[in-house]
């Protein structure tokens, strides 16, 4: 096993900026929605450059894209690398692409040097990750992962009424069940869509796992009366009990790092500028790592609404709205992502991801590991979304060692 | 000078009753909007009623309706009483139409008594209090009071482009400037539009003045970005320092009463559950009886604003949208509502009016008082608004013994 194999950082590039050609926005991003004849364009060029190198590609029923290069014994269970491919509508060059990208970077690598692994190595493009067009988001990873059902899934459909099986079919991208197993392990590449990276200033993102999340509704009833001539000490006032739970909300995402809180949406009513609010409604949710820790979160939280409430006799109706558990990575793939970074010498740090990918999805079947690269500004989901080609070959390098080591293992141990 | 001449609470209610029927609303209200037909025929019906009781009626250039019942010597200023007929779109029938009833009451009461005053006693009706249909409020006394120009009156348009001075023509009230000078002191009777009387259980507010106040407009831009990727520490949240805002304001409401300050209006962007608010718009007021101890209460409200937006790393636009110093009333008028209530047993308490009315106008040019009674729930601006035929009653009576108290004044010195 080589352990000097560079990956091409120029070729990466390239190729990246040659896909991200496929749906290209004015403002430099993509819309290159999952299902549309863009996706299908995309999936042709991939396809292609992976049969350059000696891949053969198959779709299963849901369109997931597998590219599969053979190893000594194909009857071992495949080493998987993956993204996506579809992008949002308004979306970046890097988010899916790359570590699709970095995928096909390792396959050249691997083709060029020549190297024979002793199980197949396989790169696959997750259908419709994004959820923008079809809902919800990571429906082939989860579909593949039996977290969301095949039929349940076709049947999803746009705005216009195209369900996804017809789409699937009409792009020619309806495959047949997966003929092989699950992989021995799955690794993911990926910007890291927030901030942490780029301020510790590092390269490589050792990412842990994703957090587990909840999302709440609530609707706080007061009563609304007149600004002036009701005193403070008489009042119903939704907005201050509204105002309390935001402050106290906060104050719980920073007591438990490296979990988070927010409120990302409220509305007041009557909202006019002389009248106490008597209604607000409002979203709040809660992300941590450790589902535990997560569950201590929501306790304390409903506690704050507790206060709040009867501080300002509200009348309150609640709702939990999403409960996703964590997903903790696999210690022997988070190993072979630090031991890479350490031995290539690039900066990094661990972390966790506060957003879900497929690697979530597979994460809850096989033994999964990811590795983040910084972006400007944590910025995502967004046609300004960028990162530089150092860093992604970075990531890319750490993805082939990490590959390697474990498409290798088999033959390590019998050689 | 009789002491002890009763007015007719059942005649007053039972003229309420009537006049409400002009513009009623399916659901209890009015809706008798300034210098509509329905203004004008109740314009006439309140001039049909005072001529019955011997009273001249004249209006004025902004069509203020004044009844005017003489005096031993008319060329003594008038004591003068006062609200308003025009209601709000889903107005009760007790805001402003209460004031002018109760002083018809007071000239049926004085007629039936035979009662003869140094100086005469008038009763107004002022043009447009509500500013619902023509912006501002109050513009019929304003008008009167030299705060707002007769042409700037004449020229403001409704929705339909139709000016107030067309409609002062249309319905035949366009008069001309008063002939006499201002009146020697001024008492209207009031809703209290709030709920102090009826939580304290009593029945005569002996209102002391109208609160100053104050509005802002703010805006607070801090940095939209990924609610599970964004670290606590690194976010820049404009709702976590709105609402920050919101909980310094309250307080400061609370510490300096009779004083109140509120947050009625507030928009946050995007608005979108994972997403950290970018930015918030939000107005604020603050009133207080005292200016100078409103000017305390506006410091330390920016004070509030600038440590939130530091601590969130937010940008600032404020601005002030409105400023109305406060209007203390006439000590001698106080005195004599308080007298009266003390004499007739009514319990009464001292209050500052938090809303604006005619009355804060006029007490900017000559002596006024004001004499509050109990709604339910403090309920006003609203259908439902109702008050009780007995409190509706004493009010009154305090009503006619304060202007006979004013209005005798200079027959007792010289006789």
């Amino acid at each position: 096993m080589s352990t000097t194999t560079l990956i091409d950082g120029d070729r990466l590039w390239r190729s990246l900026m040659e896909l991200a050609r496929i749906g290209a926005t004015p403002g430099g991003g993509v819309n290159r929605q999952a299902l549309t004849d863009l996706d299908k364009e995309a999936r042709d060029l991939f396809s292609s450059w992976c049969r350059e190198v000696g891949c053969s590609m198959r779709t299963d029923p849901i369109g997931n894209l597998f590219a599969r290069r053979s190893g000594r014994d194909d009857t071992l269970p495949a080493i998987m690398m993956g993204s996506h491919i579809d992008s949002q509508p308004t979306g970046g060059k890097f988010d899916g692409a790359y570590g699709v990208m970095a995928g096909l970077e390792v396959l050249r690598s691997l083709h060029e040097g020549d190297i024979a692994t002793a199980c197949p190595v396989e790169v696959v493009a997750w259908t419709n990750e994004e959820g923008a067009r079809f809902a919800p988001s990571m429906m082939g990873s989860s579909v593949y992962a039996g977290l969301l059902g095949l039929e349940q899934a076709l049947a999803v459909q746009d705005e216009e009424g195209k369900s996804v099986g017809q789409e699937l079919t009409r792009i020619g991208v309806r495959g047949v069940p997966d003929p092989h197993g699950p992989p021995a392990a799955y690794f993911e590449a990926h910007i890291e869509q927030g901030p942490i990276l780029e301020a510790m200033d590092k390269t490589i993102g050792i990412v842990s796992g994703a957090q587990g999340q909840c999302w709440f509704q609530l609707t706080l009833k007061g009563r609304p009366s007149h600004a002036g001539t009701t005193p403070m000490n008489l009042r119903s006032d939704a907005l201050l009990g509204a105002a309390a739970i935001v402050m106290e909300l906060n104050r719980i995402g920073r007591e438990f790092p490296p979990g988070c809180a927010t409120v990302g949406r409220i509305q007041a009513a009557p909202n006019s500028p002389n009248v106490i609010p008597g209604s607000v409604y409002m979203t709040a949710e809660i992300r941590h790592p450790d589902d535990d820790i997560r569950a201590i979160m929501e306790q304390k939280f409903k506690q704050a609404i507790d206060v709040a409430v009867a501080e300002n006799s509200l009348i309150l109706d609640m709702r939990k709205v999403l409960e996703q558990p964590a997903a903790p990575f696999n210690a022997e793939c988070i190993d072979k992502v630090r031991l890479s970074a350490e031995r290539r010498g690039y900066s990094s740090m661990d972390i966790v991801s506060g957003a879900a990918h497929d690697a979530v999805a597979l994460s809850r079947i096989v033994p999964t590991g990811m590795i983040f690269v910084p972006c400007a500004g944590g910025i995502s989901h967004n046609e300004i979304e960028s990162a530089t080609p150092e860093d992604l070959a970075a990531g890319c390098q750490v993805l082939f060692d990490s590959v390697l080591a474990s498409a290798c293992k088999a033959e390590t141990a019998g050689s």
